[in-house]
């Protein structure tokens, strides 16, 4: 089984391009992930585009525009898993000996829908009882500040070491810092959160360029390894469920560890789903960063800050850099790679080797029917 | 690189369900697979839904559905080539030695749109132009008329044999035959295409399992094997193009036939996508089931009738067991396993060893950002 590296990397600021169509959004990630690898276009054997709300053949009209064409052009789909989920089927691809040389692209344009809700399926039964999303995690945030005493100002950093870092990110939609008291101070949105404590909606495109190791060697020198790739869905599980354990990143952060040979300690940087405050804290437990009900402590502490034991979401994350669902995933690779490379400035995590970017979405929050990317990447 | 086979197919009958969702089309089409694999569930480590307007996390909604959880699960979107695509990447991620068993879900309900044209995409100028399928399909049928003298009770012949097929398909949307009259006397759609060359509108699902072809021996005995999986695109060609010859499936077709190292002539049996009448005929030629200019007398002859020298859509077709359009690609693949394995009754191709589905669609017809998907099968 060959491995597989990362060669080159490309995205677009994220923000709001009413205006842009996919392609317009996409092409010039591409490009630029095609340019940072150093490679002929035509070297490109296959192409996977993750989206949720591009409509059909969303890859096959990026890429007739730039005139990559005639290649397998797969469109996959795994709401906010969706290009972490496509790079996992491009990482196959390599690994099945098919091809050498595959084009990653997410793209989303959430500026379409006018703001508020997504659009709902026929069976959101949850979200038409008023489970939206926010809702659903202000609950686990409720029960897990009952539970380990976590406090709303400890809840707060999780936002300001967010909007902190992408201030530094000129990919991030957000870009002024902000302070405990503004984020507290901000608009209430569901209780505990505010308005700074919630992912904003928008626009964007990321593209990675991977190849087979043996290859990668060829073209650049410092290409990237892909040390797991790792996809899983959530249980149906009746009866008593603990909503502060986000189980399915649990396993698969368990799965991708195993397949990387490594553990949490040896992390040096990693991009995580933070779509709301409290989930970057229950991740940071879920991939064992920290123990049981300690994020609080752990992010007051500056573990999780740039230059700390492990840099969470160096980008902005979700919070700052922004979560146009269908591109989220392969921004965060964008960003592990630059770290990994030291490409990142004054967002850079000084010496490190080993990177996770973390992907999740879909139903209950993930729990029933949610899907969940962990890939893991060391240079 | 390990080979693969199909141990399970299953499939609900085509047709229009306003009251069922998703999961309600998808599961009985699941469990019929797993039942005719024979297999445990829990041996199934990943599943590949093809969908395109079922929304976020089709497959996950579905699986949850019916217990089936935990696993990797990857939405796919190729238009008309989804489930065939998804078919793919499973092929794929077992012979990238990743897992060894996995499902395949192709599942659509187009009766949600209430009739008329499918939703556009932004970018779709060339539709709101008013080049819709019908009309492209139509000045390709006229444009072959004028090259090769095609006779309108010629081309009426395709929908004539399809509809006869599917007579015999209690999976079949279509179910009464119809005559050259009949065909030629129905309602005009698109000159020279009349209501009965033009694939109906409805709902439906498929399922395949399938595994590495060392487990699919200590399964069943009649294990069929996956000789070829090709998918291509579309290439942007300024300029004058011949529009009677689908280029895509020509190279696609190509690829395949190398990857088995078969030719045409092999090929006892084809489900190929004839959404309408003219389809099937230029696919005949593209595939070289017959020559160039040849395929009016070809069909005529009675070559691609049950029985003939190759069955071609022993199953109805799209025009009479229906196109939603997600499942089509698998549904195709059911109907090639149940033939190679001699299940198929009143419409069994005799003897039939060699098959081969055929799945295209997308943007101007497959011209420039289509998407094909081919694979070819024996007993």
């Amino acid at each position: 089984m060959s491995g597989v590296a990362v060669i080159g990397v490309g995205m677009i600021p994220f923000g709001k391009y009413p205006g842009k169509t996919i392609s317009d959004l996409a092409w010039p990630a591409v490009k630029a992930a095609v340019a940072d690898a150093g490679i002929e276009p035509r070297r490109i054997q296959a192409a996977y585009c993750g989206t949720v709300f591009s409509g059909m053949m969303a890859g096959q009209r990026i890429l007739a525009r730039i005139g990559l064409s005639g290649i397998p052009i797969t469109n996959v789909e795994n709401a906010c898993s969706s290009s972490s989920t496509a790079l996992r089927q491009a990482v196959l691809a390599i690994r099945s000996g098919e091809i050498e040389v595959a084009l990653v692209i997410g793209v989303e344009k959430l500026t379409k829908f006018g703001g508020g809700t997504l659009p709902l399926e026929e069976e959101d039964w949850e979200v038409r009882q008023g489970m939206v999303m926010p809702a659903l995690y202000a609950m686990r945030a409720t029960r897990y500040m009952h539970d380990f005493g976590l406090t709303k100002e400890q809840l707060a950093l999780v936002s300001v070491k967010n909007r902190k870092n992408g201030a530094a990110n000129p990919d991030a939609q957000m870009r002024e810092p902000v302070t405990v008291e503004q984020v507290l101070g901000s608009r209430p949105i569901a209780d505990p959160f505010t308005l700074l404590q919630c992912c904003p909606t928008g626009d964007g495109a990321a593209a990675i360029v991977l190849c087979a190791s043996s290859v990668a060697q060829q073209v650049r020198s410092d290409p990237i390894q892909v040390r797991a790739s790792d996809l899983t869905s959530g249980r149906y599980t009746p009866g008593y469920r603990d909503m502060t354990i986000p189980e399915i990143t649990v396993r698969g952060a368990k799965e991708a560890f195993e397949e990387a040979g490594i553990g949490p300690e040896d992390v040096d940087v990693a991009e995580v789903h933070d779509a709301f405050s409290i989930a970057e804290l229950l991740y940071y437990e879920a991939f064992g960063f920290c123990g049981r009900g300690e994020a609080g402590p752990f992010i007051e502490s500056g573990a999780t800050q740039i230059g700390g034991k492990i840099a969470v979401n160096p980008s902005g994350g979700l919070l700052a850099k922004g979560h146009p669902i269908g591109a989220t995933g392969a921004a965060q690779v964008v960003e592990i790679v630059r770290q990994l490379r030291g490409e990142c400035g004054a967002r850079q995590q000084p010496g490190a080797k080993v990177g996770v970017s973390h992907a999740t979405g879909g139903g209950i929050a993930g729990f029933d029917h949610g899907a969940c990317a962990i890939h893991i990447f060391s240079r």
